[in-house]
C-alpha cells in the first residue's frame, strides 16, 4: 500500500535547468519583458520531462497527447536584466488522471534571489483538442525521480573553470 | 462627498480594443502559443489609457511614472486562431496610491466567445524603479470615462462595409 | 495580346497597412528590436492577400498551400519606437510558377521617415513541405488591383477626429 | 609590420554555440517562425564576445557602445524543429573603425544539415543614437582567437554522457 507521503514525495523534486537573458526579451525599461517569464516556465517543463527519460516532444508525436495550458499565475518579485544567469526551477504540484499543475521559480544565479515565482495549469488533450487523460506510463514518469543525471547549464557558453586556454 | 458608488462607478468601464492573430503568435498546436495574450493585455491597457486622454507613453517620458507588472494571471478558456479577430476588453479592478490591478477578456468576434480572461497587478515606479505614487492627474484620468470617442479598429485592415469598389 | 508593361503594372500596387508599435517589441536600447520588423513584413504580407479579397489563411486551409519563406532582407535605417504609428508598405517584386517575392518598406507616420526597407522570398509547398505550384486562381489574384475598398487602420485605438464626447 | 594575412586569418575564426528550439518560437506550419532566426544570431554575436573575454553588455555600460543593427539578412534552407539541438556558428566577415559585419550558420546537430545562413551589418553608436568609432581595445579583442576555452552547451539539459544514475 503506498502511504500519502510516499505518493507525494516525487512532487517535492524540483528540476533546476538554466538559461541566459536574450536581449530580445527584454523591453524599453531596461528588463526583461513580462510576458517572457511564460517562456522560460516552458522551457522548466520541457526540462523536467527530459530529466524523467522523455521528451515532451514524444507525449505529442508518439502518444497523440498535448498539455494545453488552462492557466497561467507569476509574480514578479525582482528585475531580470539582459545577460543574466537564471535558473529555472520547476516542481509537479498536482497530477490528476487529465490534467496537471506545475510550480516554478526564478532565480538569478549572481545574487540566489528569486526573481518570479508562477504557476501553470495544464490538461491533456488529444490533437483534434479533446481532453483524454494521459497516455499508459507518462503519470509513473513524470512523479518518478530523475532517470538521466543532467548538468544544469547555461542558455549558452558557459566560460570553462579552467580559464584561459 | 463622494459615495461608494459614485467612487466605483468608472471602474464600470469596460475599454474595447480590436486585433487581428499574427502568425508569429501561432505555435506548433496550431494556436495560440500563451505567452502572447499577456502581449494583448499590454495592448489593453495601452488602448484603455489612450481612450482617457493620454498616451502611457507620456506617463513614462514626461512623469517619470512606470507601471511594473507585479503580478500576472490568465485562464485559457478556448484556444485563438491565426487570423482571428479579437476583442480585448480591459477595465481597472483597483486603484490604489502607489498601485494599480486591471482585469481583462479576450473575446473572439466571430462568434461572442471568451478565449481568455486574465489580471494584472502593478506598481508604479521612477524610472529608478524606486517605489512612487501616481503623478498628479493620473488616478482621476484612469478612473475617468473615456474622452474621447474611440472606433474599436482590427489590428489590421478591415474590409470596409461596402464591399468591392 | 499582354504587353511587358501591362503585367509589370499590378506589381507597382504597393499596399498599406498601419500598425502601433508595442511594448513588447522594444528591447533594453528603447528602440524596436530588429527581428521585429520582419513580424512586420508578414503582416504586410497577410494584408496584401485580405486588399485582394482572400486570406492567406484560406491559402493554407482550402487549397494546401503554404508560402514558406525561403530568404529574408532587411535594411534598418531609423529606429522605431514604443507607440510609433507604422504604415507597412507592401508590393510583390517577383511572382513565378513557385515562388514569390514581396517589398517593403516601413514608414513612420509622424514625421514620414522611412525607417525600414525590405525583401522577402517564398516559395509555394503543400502541407508537407514540398514544392508545389500556386492553386489555380492564386497568381491573377495576388497581381490584380485591390477588389476590397480598405481603411488603413492602426494597430489600435484611432481617436475618432470629432474629439472629445 | 602586419601582413594582410595576419589581419584576415581571426575573422577565420567561428564560434559556435548550442541552443533548443523552444516550444514559443514555432508557428501553426509547425517549423521555427522565420524571425526567430534572428534572435539567435543575436545570441551567436553575443557568445562570439563572451568567448573572447568580455560580454557585449560591458561594451554597452562600461564603454557606451551599442552595436545598432543597420542590415540583416537570413536564407533559410531547411526548416528547424521544436526541440531540435541547433548549432549557432558565428564569425566577423568585416571590421571597420565604427562598424562590423558578423555571418552565421545554423547547423542541425542531429544530421549535420545547415538549416540557415545569414549577416548582419551593425554600426557603433554612443547610448545617444550617434556614430562612433569602437572604444579602445575591442576591435583586437573582436578579432582576437578566444581566449577563455568554452564548451557548447545546449540551451538547456543535456543529459550527461553517464546514463542513468
Amino acid at each position: 500500500m503506498t502511504s500519502p507521503a510516499q505518493q507525494d514525495a516525487p512532487f517535492e523534486d524540483w528540476h533546476e535547468t538554466l538559461l541566459r537573458v536574450r536581449y530580445s526579451e527584454t523591453d524599453k525599461m531596461g528588463i526583461v519583458y513580462y510576458a517572457n517569464y511564460l517562456v522560460w516556465f516552458e522551457i522548466g517543463r520541457a526540462e523536467y520531462c527530459r530529466a524523467r527519460g522523455f521528451s515532451y516532444l514524444d507525449m505529442e508525436q508518439n502518444d497523440d497527447a498535448f498539455l494545453v495550458v488552462a492557466e497561467s499565475y507569476c509574480r514578479y518579485k525582482a528585475p531580470a536584466f539582459y545577460d543574466d544567469e537564471l535558473l529555472v526551477r520547476t516542481h509537479i504540484t498536482e497530477l490528476r488522471r487529465r490534467s496537471l499543475r506545475f510550480g516554478y521559480e526564478i532565480v538569478r544565479v549572481a545574487n540566489g534571489q528569486i526573481v518570479a515565482e508562477g504557476e501553470t495549469g495544464h490538461v491533456v488533450t488529444d490533437s483534434n483538442g479533446r481532453v483524454r487523460s494521459f497516455p499508459e506510463g507518462y503519470a509513473q514518469r513524470l512523479t518518478a525521480p530523475p532517470i538521466v543525471k543532467t548538468t544544469p547549464t547555461t542558455g549558452n557558453e558557459v566560460p570553462s573553470q579552467e580559464g584561459p586556454a
